[in-house]
């Protein structure tokens, strides 16, 4: 019988106008993993109202046994793997649906969870195939850590039933870090800005698939 | 008539069991630049006693027009094209012949060179292209700047004759930045370290050899 | 009646011969606070076998009402108010008892804990004395985390009763961050470091008086 | 007889509501250093147009041995001794004066000049004093570089008659790191910021006194 495997990544968002997230998650869509693992890949919007719902109706509509989140995490040199996602969202400057909030998450909800992927076994695994990776315990206070404690918390509702889940954030990718580094068009000062750190789009896509076939 | 740009890179040294600037320079090897120029490769050796020699030779053997040097900087992001070669020569830990030295490199030379390169323009060029690049004023203590000095102060004694010199420090390339992140073999540890950032050898060459094109 | 405020800081460990967090939480022991508060200062062991029973015996010996740890975060600028505390303690140097543990604090307590402390006013408050502070969702997965775990558990048992705890992760000295750069005695090298960021024990303790101030 | 080391630092500027500089010069001003050495500090304007004259004056005036300058790097962590200025000017941001200037200092001059100070001796005593300093290969390319080689091409022009110089830049001072992270009053945000780096401006004097010391 064939399981499937939730990827999401998000639409672009504030000054960036492009997120790598979302060009894997759409690449990797339909990818067969092995064990009978299909991935359904899905963009979510980066609005923090609606994103609990579109999260939702995937969840629905897949009733996948993993989860597995993706998000831009600009000046991030390496696939970062989430340790904890916990009940908090802050947000400074406003999301795309204009929001900025700042509070409990689920009210009432634990204050964190851990997610129960391998996540050491495949980071070790990554770097032995010459893919930087590392591990975090703090996924932010924006929609990727949102993301990732509604995804333990449905788990943890659900019990045995509920998904396994993760998240990984990306670092730019080299057109978006060379992009962000030249002078806006308007901005008044023709200097050229320092690059942030990026990886490859094909190299985020290698290991993306390696991390998954490793936690099926 | 045939045109020679000199582009070298290093071997391997200290702990880094590879060394990008010498993949890229043996790559870019015999490859046509156009307006008649073509790129003689080579790789010099990480001894500061003997590099110098085995760049005089590359000289004498190529008359070339420009030299561009290659070199690692492990930490850096992006392509960092290097301003100004100084006086001074100062290594901590051995180098590949165990030398340390701490000193001017030309006595009684010049305190520094400028580089003649349109190194605004190649930066900018490559941002646009989406390869990050950056402009740097500080080309390190180590062999790397020794050589782009070495290089000035030749084009400096020779005058009109001299060969108009420049030098690209590179990141990493992902295998390595992985590598250094996981345990020594015999380290008595088996934690993981956080990789640095990293380019990839594909992007790294496709942005040197544009540069290269730039610069004719 | 006289409430206590227990303020521990933690013995020098590892490389480094000093421990700011001790020597702030001994130089406040006996503080008078106001609202009749007074602070109870302790030193506890860098043994992550050891310190819950110090800590144990601490809060049966003073009975509390607020507990605020102290530790030392090298290469950190400002006072660091940790908001959240996990479960999980991970040590990759051995601590001062020779332990490298890793896994969960206490077996089947809650992933984290939020501190119930009033931490961005006090950060506010702080900046606007001039005093260099800022919020953390991060404690590390050292003895730190480990006491700011364990106190907001034992309030999560106690419920109304119990203690309101908190963690400020400090700087270095700047004795102790010039040390750190100057080379170790036998080390085979005189080259100089570079200094990581330090903040005086004046303003150190300034900081923290204010801050306990704040929350009491 | 009386000899003069002429101590500058600079005005506040740009985003920075105060400079150390500007008050550890005028705090040193009149203070005897042993060896018949005086201390003359003055505050320079951070115009690139009238710093050169203002200095020149200050030459003129006080025909000092020792020139020190002083200017703040904001982020920096230490006292942070320049070795080499260079022949270069460029700045984004608008100076005081409201100029951008872009090029060479002295035009014809050479690319540029070691300070002939024993930055390396002053480093290791300030460390071994507890007070965080460092070297630095690059000034930047702002006033503070232009004032070192505006003094070292001075006593290159002027051979043995010439004042000795070096620069030093500073770390902010806690009141001014924290400022910077509150928001502005009218940001349209209350988002606290992550404060910089600092040290206290006692101690900063302190160093800068010892350093004087060492140099005379």
């Amino acid at each position: 019988m064939t399981k499937t495997l939730l990827l999401t990544g998000y639409e672009p968002f504030d000054r960036f106008s492009d997120n790598p997230s979302g060009i894997i998650a759409r690449q990797l869509d339909g990818q067969e993993l092995g064990k009978g693992y299909i991935v359904r890949g899905a963009i979510l919007p980066v609005d923090s109202q609606k994103m609990p719902g579109v999260l939702s109706e995937l969840w629905d509509k897949y009733q996948p046994s993993i989860c597995v989140g993706l998000g831009l995490a600009f000046g991030e040199n390496s696939l970062r793997l989430e340790r904890i996602g916990h009940n908090w969202i802050e947000i400074g400057s406003p999301d795309n649906g204009g929001h900025t909030p700042c509070g409990s998450i689920v009210p009432d909800g634990p204050a964190a969870y851990f997610s129960p992927l391998p996540l050491k076994m495949v980071i070790q695994s990554l770097l032995e195939r010459g893919i930087p990776a590392n591990l975090s315990d703090h996924a932010g206070t924006h929609l990727c850590n949102m993301l990732l404690y509604l995804a333990l918390h449905r788990a943890g509702q659900l019990g045995q039933d509920g998904p396994k889940s993760g998240f990984i954030h990306l670092p730019a990718h080299p057109e978006l870090a060379a992009k962000m580094a030249l002078p806006e068009p308007d901005g008044g000062t023709n200097k050229l800005g320092k690059p942030g750190p990026s990886m490859s789009l094909d190299l985020m896509q290698k290991g993306v698939l390696a991390a998954l076939r490793l936690i099926i």
